[in-house]
């Protein structure tokens, strides 16, 4: 009997041929993720344990979420991360100015690729099986533990199959997509399972597309996401991961839990509304008149280029509506870079939208751009909980980037074809 | 007997032919400013009186402290400046993503020019002066009440003539030049007195230099900084201020309270160390070795173009110190944009720093780059009074924009000759 992605991945780096979804392994890490909130808390789980790092290359600490400092308790947490940096020779630490927020980095950086594991102290890191990897968010005493032994233990998950049909329209994007599903199955429809990525829609799916998808994966409670290696994938490692890379694919007899089929050629802007991503409507059925007050765009789930490249399509001479903020907030300084090179930092401007340094920031309720009571924002983020972005009386609408800049300039929810 | 500038000024706002200091006197205001922080005090005073606002095109507010908003707290403030924004039809509010800090858009914008007279719910109001008006600030119920009465009264101060000479050098620039001033005369040496800038040096002060020197007048206690109008201050306002305007120059036989000369062919750059502005060092008399962790480049004392390009000159091929932390703030969305036209950010982003968005952000410990205890930063701001931009137990170093490049390049305090 055959194994999924994720089922293969496990048994690899569990050094077993075969693993089936529910059995207990041991699995060894490529790499362990932090941020500047998960790592204070981690650190004191790893002193604990009196070993050294298991290998300083293999560490890789982000201060994003309240970076620049906020305030003087992000500070000092930045400054733990910063301090044992320098105690221990972390290698891959990405001061405040160098890099950005952590899932926009690590495959822009080639520092996770197919066919290899890890884990990271935040919920998003989901997000690289994109690259055809597993990896999934873990708390910081599982973190801090990884920290000193490298290898950590998993229930195997079962697989639940995304079949992609069909070709999207040109506003449909992998925000979309992924919405479409958490409001089939829920935000805990996928609870503790892989969600594998399949079908011939994949080919549509650039990299971008994949690393918002699975980014989300968590939003239905899944354990991971994970798209086929193909050319797609081949095409973005290729400069990015100096290492062998050993891709997986499923089985052709793998055995899925269940199987999901969605139809990319029907598809239209999703909108999820508050107060979970699973309150999904379609933007033709929304109603013309839900005023806004703010429109963030950015974060792990939205801030590569691709998403920059779309929402500046929308913004090209025209402009945010009076009394709305936009902020625009590139995810790493690449991204920045190549905005700023390509005239989209000059078109946001233009625009009168906000750019910002890459930061979490709003996406968490951590700052640049938290909501007062009874205030609305339109969001490329990922989670749109009571009071996430602020106000307990506040909302948050999640869509893609299209969606959002359309939503900034004409000042309600809007899809792109209005503006 | 003659009168100095802000006699002349006050006289002509009072309707009087002469004023002396010491005098009462009530003066018309050509505008009133306020930020997110100041505003929502006044408002309360404003309504208290309960009548209409004085001139709905003179009332400038700006939310620029701590927008994009920090936390729910700021927003709120944000709020309820926009609210009242709406219900009064105020004509210059500057939104989120449309202008950036006060002090650097109202001369940019020519919302303020020579001989004209305003207020400001923020100290650093006197920055105008730089275009020959006079300007304060004042607290919050001052601003308030003369929302509705669109006039105040004030005391008429003394003048201290402050006598530049000669020609500075290159790296000497507006802010060596006040922190001199400072330095010698001390935080209280103009305490309710204007500062009036005069003599042949005063044409080798850029209109950003002229900008930065009165914005910091309030930190020798003055109640305002002046400089007479001349052919940079008609150059400047030109294409800005589109009323006609009647500058003011002294009386040849005005009276000075005190006159203060400044060898500027003499000068260094100058550093303020903690935790007073008046604690001023030479560069070339400073320790090699004051190790740093942070620089901010910015603020309404040195966020403007002139200052980024000064700070891109040092950066061009170098990059911030490991460690460090470089975060640059242009002053509002032009001089971003133009900075990003002629490249300046490219420069930065390539030499390591983060490039915020237009805010005061981390000047007054708002956000954006906030200190951990025992850290040190160097900033072009213009305050460091113990804990201002964090921690109690963190150092503020107050510098010019070469320094404080220079210092996160070498990451330690340094000047621009030593990279």
């Amino acid at each position: 009997m055959g194994m999924t992605i994720t089922e293969k991945n496990m048994a690899r780096h569990a050094g077993l041929d075969v693993v089936k979804p529910g059995q207990i392994i041991e699995c060894h890490l490529d790499a362990v993720l932090m941020n500047d909130i998960t790592f204070p808390p981690a650190r004191r789980e790893f002193l604990k344990i009196g070993k050294p790092v298991f290998d300083r290359h293999k560490i890789y600490l982000v201060p994003d979420h309240f970076t620049p400092n906020k305030d003087i308790q992000s500070a000092t947490q930045a400054k733990v991360m910063r301090d044992f940096v320098r105690e221990y020779g972390i290698t891959n630490y990405f001061e405040v100015g160098r890099m950005g927020i952590e899932h926009v980095i690590l495959p822009e950086k080639g520092l996770i690729g197919p066919g290899e594991m890890m884990i990271g102290a935040d919920s998003h890191t989901c997000t690289y099986g994109a690259v055809n990897a597993f990896s999934t968010g873990v708390g910081s005493t599982d973190a801090g533990v990884a920290m000193a032994e490298g290898k950590t233990w998993f229930k195997v998950p079962e697989t639940i199959k995304v079949e992609l049909v069909g070709k999207p329209n040109k506003w449909v994007t992998g925000k979309d997509i992924i919405l479409e599903l958490i409001g089939r199955i829920g935000v805990d429809g996928a609870r503790y399972m892989a969600l594998e990525f399949a079908g011939e829609g994949v080919q549509h799916m650039t990299m971008a597309d994949r690393l918002t998808i699975c980014n989300m994966a968590i939003e239905a409670g899944g354990k991971c996401g994970v798209f086929p290696y193909d050319e797609i994938t081949e095409a973005y490692i290729k400069g990015r991961v100096h290492r062998p890379v050993e891709p997986i694919n499923p089985d052709p007899d793998a055995v899925y839990a269940q199987t999901v089929t969605i139809d990319l050629s029907k598809l239209q802007p999703v909108v999820a509304f508050p107060h979970l991503p699973s309150n999904t409507h379609y933007i033709g059925d929304i109603d013309k008149d839900i005023k806004i007050d703010q429109v963030i765009i950015g974060s792990c789930t939205n801030g590569r280029y691709e998403d920059l490249v779309a929402a500046a399509e929308i913004f090209k001479g025209r402009k945010v509506a009076p009394f709305v903020r936009c902020i625009v907030i590139p995810g790493s300084q690449d991204v920045y870079d190549q905005a700023m090179k390509e005239g989209l930092l000059d078109i946001f401007i233009q625009a009168d939208c906000a750019v910002s340094t890459p930061t979490c920031g709003p996406c968490l309720g951590g700052y640049m751009g938290i909501m007062a009571e009874g205030e609305r924002t339109v969001s490329t983020t990922n989670r749109n909980f009571r009071g996430r972005m602020g106000h307990v009386d506040s909302e948050v609408y999640l869509a893609s980037p299209y969606v959002a800049a359309a939503s900034a300039v004409l000042g309600r929810i809007a899809g792109p074809e209005e503006v």
